[in-house]
């Protein structure tokens, strides 16, 4: 397989799953080189207390086959941040695949790249799309031409190992899923509001006893 | 909800997912804080090229309500390490549940204690189990009183939902795996060895194509 430079997005407020996530899949993509990218620091901190190192800057990245544009509370203070957003529209010029997981579909949008477009993003945020004029569409992830837009957090999972099958072949994307022992049993089916009871909702929806966004 | 510490260990050659999985679930827990360890290191270097800022060192750290050993390439290094392996029969005397995701499980062996405990670890080195006198299961996890050891990688999530309905509640759980979108739906249905096909189950024993042990 030819040589892959897959590029991941980071900066303070992500959600680490939403990064390792696709990283833990798309890095066992063999003849791939995952290249993590910041806006600056040195070291990004993601909601909950983990660091995790930005091995370049924004300025030093100027292309990628793959890139990652994870999602995360920190997501709200780069929307109106003209040299982040220019750098992903510059950087999606020419890749392959553009993706992204959670709220960073809004990052997307924000680029204007999900104009006239079907996206989707975390389910309790996803009405902002229609801000950047994308149509918002309730699936694990969504596929329009080279652009890949994933529902919350844990759907980066999902979304990459579709992304190897189309970038390599079914056979990689199962060699990789087996690898991960990707075979999932939650102990509950709760993870979207339409298999939650009502109380539960509205408990989600009133209390700050979890992080709700990301 | 009483305060809790995490501890999570985290050594180079880590697999990421096996640490940040379980992160992402527990750092939910209202009143959580996580505590990143190492033996020493500042920065641990994943498989794959991530590299995670270890906050402090087992010489810092005494005690913890939730113990996380992690699994990875990085572990056969450890399995004679007495120093670590001592630092985690001591955390664990006093954890309210000691776990562990895919190879990590080898490392609670070697430290002694699954000695005639089921346990589980990644597909690929289940029976290794036996060399530490536990008894290998094929399960997603294994529950032996505080001990709970999880399958490859990727398991470490369902693990992590599945105690904090143990110290916390099933709404939380729920809340938790709400948050986090957690309603899997993998391209393929190929995350277990029984899953795919004799050809692809071949390949994957024979190829380096991909990481295969965490």
């Amino acid at each position: 397989m030819e040589s892959m430079k897959i590029v991941i997005f980071l900066f303070d407020g992500l959600t680490a799953l939403d990064a390792v996530g696709p990283y833990e899949v798309l890095s066992r993509i063999p003849n791939s080189k995952v290249y993590f990218v910041s806006g600056g620091t040195e070291f990004v901190s993601c909601t909950g207390g983990l660091h995790i190192v930005s091995d370049y800057s924004i300025y030093e990245i100027t292309e990628a086959d793959i890139l990652v544009i994870p999602g995360g509370f920190g997501v709200d203070k780069l929307l109106n941040n003209t040299e982040i957003l220019n750098w992903i529209k510059k950087i999606h010029e020419k890749t392959k695949f553009t993706t992204s997981v959670c709220t960073g579909s809004l990052l997307l949008g924000a680029a204007g790249i999900l104009r006239n477009l079907k996206a989707t993003t975390h389910w309790n945020h996803i009405e902002k799309l229609k801000k950047y004029d994308a149509e918002p569409v309730k699936e694990r992830y969504v596929i329009e031409g080279k652009i890949i837009t994933s529902a919350g957090v844990s759907a980066g999972i999902d979304m990459s190992l579709k992304l190897v099958q189309l970038i390599g072949s079914e056979s990689l994307s199962k060699l990789i899923q087996l690898s991960m022992e990707y075979d999932p049993v939650p102990p509950f089916d709760a993870g979207s509001p339409e298999k939650i009871s009502k109380e539960l909702l509205a408990l989600f929806h009133s209390a700050n006893t979890q992080r709700n966004n990301a």
